[in-house]
């Protein structure tokens, strides 16, 4: 099967411009089929100070209301999202910008009311295999950002290392897919303050150890979550670490069930 | 060779919620091949002044700056098009959101400095027929805001009537093209306050004659530039009227050359 790269990255690199188009100069030059998948950053909350769109929180958690849905849809998939694909078509890389509503890429429910009501938040229901292998054929890498959409005229706010999880499960059918969390750390770490203390092979077994042991901060507990969700769902590897770890040119944590 | 209708709507009908879902499921319901190009509206004025973001006018026009680009990025490329495409993908009508950088759809250069600076405005240098083919061929219905990209990382604003107009140009040598204006008057009028003053019909011929006779108004003056520059360019023919014109229950101004 032809191989194919997701890469999530997240607001530290996205809000600093020099870090983006070195991260986005090794994106472009990445082999074969590929696929980024981008949060937002710190602008929603600074633009939604200024556009005085209050912060709902309930219970410690961030609620998307119907104003900071469209400020979130302007930011995410506007400016982040075309400031991305005019960099990447700037370095030869034909870039195509997504929302889960365009070409019905990533269909979600609402997350159901229990004990908390996040509002405009979309639990991923179907990604669009046919409309990915179809653009990836045509050589243009989908740039996503984290909002999909019901298929009924609304869009969610959804977790971006979800997104990428969800599509690497779906396209793990044709794909040999490889998964690359990249974030403001190195990796796993034992120590978050020593960089030696990175955990460079991760496996279900030990997994488990690193679990029952407390090794790991309740931080990467998500992102490693996605990891193993991915990697039951087909995917071949995940890899969590830098920017750069997608480039091999720095150590980062590979996690594989075996 | 198949049928293709470019429709372009304006602020107006961006504006209210009502009239743009009345047109969208128009739009959805339209027979063939069909491209959306939408303005923006007054959003990003409301935004842009809530933002502190300064409107920059030099000898009447505006011009656009590095923060209004990134306001409009937000607004036009995000908000409008994102909401755009999940109404219309509530209607099954597949539709997915371009910029003018996402595929290398529209290629641009900026405007060059004569006696304005009108900033960061492109004209258009190159439509991706290859693009819009592939996409319209998967039943895919392109919606095309109002920004476009130099190939070299920057986004450009551009008009949304002149998008339309190149994108028909370019795609005429493949399919049997009709291009929409829609806007908020009727069609061509003698006079805007009798709407018994529509015409009907204007042939390259006719306006000369109108022109001559100072019939048309300023206003009208560069969407019929546009109309006559795609009908020379291989569009078959130009649709001016109300939103309601494409599904062919109002009467409208139908341009042809002859």
């Amino acid at each position: 099967m032809p191989k194919l790269s997701i890469v999530k990255i997240g607001g530290a690199v996205i809000e600093d411009p020099v870090k983006l188009a070195s991260f986005l100069a090794d994106f472009a030059t990445l082999d074969g089929h590929k696929i980024l998948v981008h949060g937002g950053g710190k602008k929603a909350s600074l633009w939604a100070e200024k556009l005085g769109i209050p912060v709902h929180i309930k219970d410690g958690r961030r609620v998307t209301d119907a104003a900071t849905l469209e400020l979130i849809t302007g930011i995410y998939g506007g400016q982040v999202n075309k400031n991305i694909v005019a960099i990447l078509q700037g370095m030869n890389c034909n870039a195509l910008g997504l929302s889960g509503a365009d070409g019905n890429a990533l269909q979600a429910i609402k997350r159901p009311v229990k004990a908390i009501d996040y509002g405009f938040v979309g639990d991923i229901s179907q990604v669009n295999t046919t409309l990915f292998s179809n653009l990836l054929e045509q050589n243009i890498s989908p740039v996503c950002c984290a909002i999909t959409h019901d298929g009924n005229g609304q869009l969610f706010n959804t977790n971006a290392d979800t997104i990428a999880a969800e599509i690497g499960k779906a396209m793990a059918a044709h794909f040999t897919t490889v998964l690359y969390y990249c974030f403001e750390l190195p990796g796993v770490m034992k120590d978050i303050n020593d960089p030696a203390s990175l955990i460079e092979y991760i496996t279900e077994e030990s997994y488990t150890d690193l679990l029952v042991n407390n090794v790991i901060s309740a931080g990467m507990l998500p992102k490693l979550y996605n990891a193993f969700d991915a990697l039951k769902g087909g995917v071949k590897e995940v890899g969590i670490g830098s920017s750069k770890m997608i480039c091999n040119t720095t150590p980062y944590t590979s996690i594989k069930l075996k």
